[in-house]
């Protein structure tokens, strides 16, 4: 099969004939790929800053965000059958330890992540097991999907742990109406009644943020702070999402919430410093986020087949992943890039 | 009757002849002080640290950890009659906002907060209201719990909130055992079957630790975080409660969480500094506390009364104030100073 | 001014001429009427059978589904202001109970419900207190919303408590599309992304249910159990919201759940009749549900705000009660009844 | 292998040599059986009870209740090695179904029940699977801790549930005090701070509840739910669990609730009929519980190692299974029976 594969850092990714994986063990689970997101995670990948957190060895197949169909399962597979459109967990699950059977299996201690530490899904086929893979609906392609598998879950996990602060009469803000802002949007107004206010440096962004479901949007003027507080009659959000997590937002981010209000990291690369008096007698939280669990992504799968998630994606074939990856590292790749493999 | 007041910023407080406060309006409700807590934040206002934060005119009396006697009630007060033993909720509340509602009555929009911005307790009485008095049951003696009004208070609070993540199996770390944290000892010991790892850097603290209920006690000797990784088989811990919040701890704290794992800030006086992707890759959480609520104080009242909570005191006539002062600033106070009034 | 009270059992209460109520309490308010809910719970006071368990002595001015604006406040009032358009909690409660202070005022030790135990709503004004006053957006009339102070605040009551068990991909079947139901399909439209299934007698009502957010309808044929389970891939729902409670509905909506579901009771006059065997073996729930909390009406009040509950209403002048009581009997009363005083 | 397996109904099981289970899916694992408790279950089987429900084909070998040590694992066992001394969960689950990721492997839609619908634990050997073998303190022994498998997990988990309900200052009652109920207790002691009141119709096992952290004791002699309400102020009880289940507790168990309590289904034989009027109007609930899953076995066994849970057991050579159902069924047996094979 054709993959695309990473043979040395610092240099594109070849595409280039490799043997097709097979079925071996009773959970395997064969996935024809039907599209493979693109993510600004694939190009650090090619500029070697995973290399050691991920000790992967070169050469590999990248893609972290796959869906296609199954066509070959193992012995003891339950729940999918070859012909099924599957979208993929990006953690491959051991389902053995305390977290997977706490429903906390992004935490697993034993995952494995296709795409950063072993073979992922720009390719013809995937090689995945049981546990990753989720029905689609009949009214969802998988090219159209894939990039709910990492950035969609992501702001969906993130949305779902914020819901019990949630109820109406409450203010969400969302900093960052970027790939994952804006299915943070659409899965707020989805599943809750609260005012979002959306800020954003982009204009454009935030004019996309109205229909997605914003009930205000701030732009990023200096002046952002202090809008929320305006829209907030002077007391601060209930709940700040904040998809930027970097370059002053994180303390922005804890300077618009009200007493007893929460803080959730979801974007990164900067720094979250408070003094701890502003902790205790605000009494705030900081709240972690990751990637969502498989049932997560069941769930984010059940908003989308409902048409309330829409994601903005194009589409290259996995031949031009050069030319997709130009366009994302110069800024012209509006939307998500997603890669498809010629079926033949 | 005789008050401790301060007339000045700087200067030690006057024990002096004030006219007795009277029931006026019809929740008002007059108590006869038994004892009032002696807390480094009375020397910190006497200091004038808090004279801007709290703009109380002086003079004026303090004393913040007040419990006694009903001797007078307004019209409407319901639930205490004059002789109910009772002690205080440091914070007089209105009951009509949205958080007083909520049963989140420390973050009510319009509460007043007695000896820090208005007349306390360090005196022979105290006018107060019906939404502040927690009825004591006939075993407690107002002078051995008035401590628990705040300090105690707090670390029931801290507590309370990190239950549903203690369930057995799980490690709790006490970062200092001290006024605060001896109490979230006992607290945790009463309430959970979690592993309980006590930090703290005085060797006869961390004995009587084991007293109260701790599992292990860990030396603050630079091997701290190595020692709690050690004890928890080299994960970290679920929960870590830090009663110190400055010199150190707000890092080390956050080092010794597990992964999932939520840092609760009670102490202060640090910073909390993380870079953001380590919040969001091990999906850390940092989780502010405040006082607890009148409801988390009559449940500290019912886990006093069972026996469960112990307080080491030291009571001091009213008179003594500047002694207890000198013993509190010097180092010579084990356990806490009690104020109580010589009654006539 | 005028009233609607009820002089004898058995007969229909009579307009006449009683003195303005007057505040005098310092957390009294005086609210001139807007509108008042005709319910029919009032023909059940006029046949007698509150009389014992209300206990009221007549005559007495019924109406507990009250709304209008604040005319006079007492010394201690925060919040509204003479002017202040307002919605009334059927309760007056204590603030000082455990419940008050837990944000379970329902449960107040020490309650009031104007319109049943005391003079109610259907009159030129309402002597209420501070805490039954929900100030209203200023887009809101109070002839509109006043039956959501008790019918709509039930149902939204019932969904709040479901919220926690609808995640996207859940099904909640809601029995019965009345006066409550329509108001709960509209609550869980809003604030959830689970399938509405609603259950009526009525074609016409399953017509209205599909404009409010219902995903399926399904009559009440005796094939309504096995249409839920063909609805529901034969699993059952997650949640059945029972808005009868009686008629049979008790015994269908338990069979109509699927393993760890949970039914919950809002409507009454029949009886739960369950093996213990089956509550285990499918580990199924029975949930009470009685009318909301302040806050809860605080929030009700916000989603309506925002467009997103409707109610549907008949105004009748407070003169013309006997028509709308007949009109209710009678069965012509298509949505709620409102009684609007002349404003003179 | 020496194996105890029932040939026909109402007949009791034969002891007899059967071909030892061998290791050969991935995930399986063979135990070493250290003690398989003897449960009325297991008489009823013998019964012909459960024909129907199992659907379980003749000859077979009971015993849902074990615990051993692992002698071999198949290639994908994680967690477990040869050697290690382990318990069973009493389902062996698929992992991958929803309810298994969600920390619910008891609602598994996979699951089978060895000893009740395939082989179980009255023999030498148990093959099980990676799912359901918790691994062991090395303070405990299989053969004392092998009836916590079930009657012991299914009063964990039940206590688990109610923990949220059960805060300083409230009141639980448990009814029954047998195989179950003391388990209850123990684990009430150990993580609650609640008044525990225990009902039951012997003096000897209130006497003993006493020693395992009952606060109140009430006899049932017709006046339990008068003596409940005296104990609670005339309020009712938080939670009742009732571990009964049948020949009136149910409707007891519902008259000691105060508003908005819970009542715990665990026990069963007879029927919840409760008027809907009362379940709303006291805003009541009833929980069914089933039994725990793996992690709640996991957490018993912490509470176990701890030393905060002890069982009453009589073992009894596997040889001597009629003999243990004799006194079984003949009340001559205190505690658990528990049989344990002859090691050769």
């Amino acid at each position: 099969m054709r993959a695309v594969r990473v043979h040395e850092y610092n240099k594109r990714p070849m595409v280039e004939d490799v043997p097709d994986p097979k079925v071996s063990g009773p959970l395997d689970v064969l996935v024809e790929i039907g599209g493979a997101g693109l993510c600004r995670t694939d190009l650090h990948i090619v500029e070697g800053q995973w290399a050691e957190k991920s000790g992967v060895a070169l050469p590999y197949t990248i893609g972290h965000e796959n869906a296609g169909w199954v066509r070959d399962v193992g012995s003891a597979v339950m729940g999918v059958r070859p012909g099924d459109a599957v979208i993929l967990h990006p953690l491959v699950t051991c389902g053995l330890c305390r977290a997977c059977r706490a429903g906390d299996d992004v935490h697993c201690a034993n995952a494995r992540f296709p795409g950063i530490d072993t073979d992922g899904g720009m390719a013809e086929f995937l090689l995945t097991n049981a546990r990753s893979v989720v029905k689609l609906d009949p009214s969802l392609e998988p090219a159209d999907v894939a990039a709910l598998a990492d950035a969609g879950l992501t702001a969906y996990h993130a949305v779902r742990k914020a819901l019990p602060l949630l109820h109406p009469g409450t203010q969400v803000v969302v900093i960052g109406a970027g790939g994952l802002g804006h299915i943070g949007v659409q899965c707020l107004a989805a599943m809750t009644a609260a005012e979002i206010i959306v800020v954003d440096r982009s204009p454009a962004a935030l004019e996309l943020a109205k229909g997605w479901g914003a009930t205000h949007t701030v732009p990023v003027d200096g002046g952002q702070v202090g809008a929320v507080a305006d829209l907030t009659g002077g007391r601060g959000a209930h709940v700040v999402l904040d998809f930027v997590g970097e370059g002053g937002t994180e303390a922005e981010g804890v300077a618009m919430l009200r007493r007893a209000g929460s803080y959730f990291v979801i974007g990164y690369g900067g720094r979250v410093e408070i003094p701890t008096i502003d902790i205790i007698s605000n009494e705030i939280n900081v709240i972690g986020n990751l990637v969502g669990s498989y049932n997560d992504l069941d769930e984010l799968m059940a908003l989308t087949a409902q048409g309330k998630v829409h994601l903005h994606t194009r589409k290259y074939p996995l031949e031009a992943v050069d030319e997709a990856m130009d366009d994302l590292d110069g800024g012209r790749l509006q939307g998500r890039g997603i890669l498809v493999p010629t079926r033949s």
